[in-house]
């Protein structure tokens, strides 16, 4: 029973782990110059710039420019509050904003995308790029129909912009596709702007501990328990 | 060797064979009415008004319309033209116009993407809209990284711009991209938008007797006999 024409996925804390992997990288990048530091906090430092640094853009204060750079920016940012933005070259800069490439999927990730997909089209609704999406999916084994969201719509959500353009795209009314998130607030603005909404919690996203979006705020038109059981539901 | 950081496609007559595609679905469709027509003749009529209509767009005279779009209209005036409008109706006529989504890949085709796929990201670079190739990938077992092309650029080849912004939004300069293309003047424009270029014949795209493109027009950079060649050509 396919009752909608497409699936759309937030992806950072959806369908996969940002935090160990940007963790990860900037560990490694500390690591080569000889230094140790607490890299899951520099992780949601870096993180925590990414709403103000989009919020520019959706008010309309900045033309839309790709995520990409706005993470760039955002590195810069902190490294030059602690003081350690001398530490790397340009070019070392850049492997480091490609952090956000290379993110491991949540376990159930690949599978329950590989069973959606067999029901329906799947897509990134997404405030990442496409070349941003692209890597990503390439280095994570994620099979996407095609990459909708932030670039296309040039905005970023919770703009109803973002989630009405990708359902356009996809050639479908924004009641006829399911935004997936484990973000309550996203699903909100998704519901608001017409679309149908898909939950499942990703209880590790933020650290043992942290304690949101662990449930659904709304009466979500699906709710799950993962990405594969989200597909169980929708088959 | 993977010389090039990605490689996009030309889709209608490139990697799926659009005459015999249609054709099938124009037969069915007057059938069902019970009419015997050339198909084949009727599926060239609609794809002769391709070029103008996108031209008025190319030209300015028109702000960008999904091909989709273009498309119903062009059916229109060939049946137009055939005093044969009034055979279908309007749900029929968009049935009919979906015909665009279910175009057989040539015998290479799907093995050759994924031979490629696994060398390097792989988009169409078409002139048809996202949701048009999502359906038509679909169909067809075609397996893209992502979707870029014409409805990204908001224009149509050979417009320099649906190129090169197919290049930027995969996070590439024009020259670390190759096109794919079976047609001269496709990789001609490619080529002077800055992208690299990359040749295989598809001698029966026009049907049996038509010779156009069935060998490079010029020095093209990499030179196959089809897509799982190419493939091996850029392993």
């Amino acid at each position: 029973m396919a009752r909608y024409g497409a699936a759309i996925f937030d992806v950072f804390g959806t369908v996969v782990d940002w935090r160990s992997g940007v963790a990860a990288e900037v560990a490694k990048a500390f690591r080569a110059k000889g230094q140790v530091i607490d890299a899951e906090v520099f992780a949601d430092e870096w993180r925590g710039e990414y709403q103000p640094a989009m919020q520019r853009v959706r008010s309309g204060n900045r033309g839309y420019v790709a995520l990409d750079i706005l993470h760039r920016e955002n590195l810069e940012a902190v490294l030059k509050r602690h003081d350690q933005l001398d530490l790397f070259s340009d070019d070392e800069l850049a492997d480091l904003n490609h952090a956000w490439e290379k993110l491991p999927p949540w376990t159930d990730s690949q599978q329950g995308l590989a069973d959606l997909k067999a029901i329906m089209p799947v897509a990134t609704c997404s405030n990442g790029s496409i070349a941003l999406m692209v890597r990503l999916a390439r280095f994570g084994g994620l099979e996407w129909d095609c990459i909708v969201g932030a670039e296309i719509a040039q905005g970023y959500k919770p703009d109803p912009k973002v989630y009405q353009r990708s359902a356009a795209a996809l050639g479908l009314q924004p009641g006829e596709v399911i935004m997936m998130a484990t973000h309550n607030n996203d699903l909100a603005s998704a519901r608001e702007a017409g679309l149908a909404t898909g939950y499942f919690p990703r209880p590790d996203e933020l650290g043992i501990g942290v304690k949101t979006d662990l449930a659904p705020a709304q009466d979500w038109d699906v709710i799950a328990d993962d990405m594969i059981d989200m597909a169980q539901k929708l088959r």
